[in-house]
């Protein structure tokens, strides 16, 4: 690989890594979900269309994992599990925000 | 549906709308060729790996079709044609330079 390349490649990778940290299906719809108070997992199923809880439950930890969500577990019967946003998980949610109003041209476009 | 329900969806889609419009596997990284002056397809095929011309002219119309780019044809032996960035287009390269800063910070959590 030539250095010109390389640098192009270099660049997009930033990108590339944000968008595959929430290209999985209801990863976006979950931070909206969590952005707007509802912190429970059986508040967010009632929020998203058809999702299965186990995949729910994947994409919760991936996001665990990339540092957008914590999650806090209460000791209470029956056990409690709250998830919230990082700092991380806030800065995504402005640029969803942007992202919102940019899909607001598009539909706009297409009228 | 409830019309809570019906809100939060509405809420969500142009959302939505953006993210499918950008989510074909080589649609942002076409974005960000043309964004860097690589007008004609055989340039973006150099800064792109492994594309399929088909699957890269599809997706070049579907974003015409969504007012992302604009093609032009040059009456020339041999034909030219080149890909520009609408307005719509443009903004959408704010958007991605700050997905591409966010990146960087989900790349700074891992290390």
């Amino acid at each position: 690989m030539k250095t010109e390349e390389r640098v192009a490649e270099n660049k997009i990778c930033p990108l590339e890594i944000a968008v595959n940290s929430i290209s999985g299906k209801w990863k976006i719809p979950i931070v909206w979900q969590i952005n707007e108070g509802k912190k429970r997992p059986s508040e967010f199923l009632k929020g998203i269309a058809n999702v299965d809880r186990r995949v729910l439950n994947k994409q919760l930890n991936e996001m665990i994992e990339d540092g957008i969500l914590t999650k806090e577990s209460f000791n209470e019967l029956p056990p409690r599990v709250e998830y919230s946003l990082t700092e991380i998980g806030e800065k995504l949610v402005e640029i969803l925000w942007q992202l919102n109003d940019w899909g607001k041209l598009l539909i706009l476009e297409k009228e």
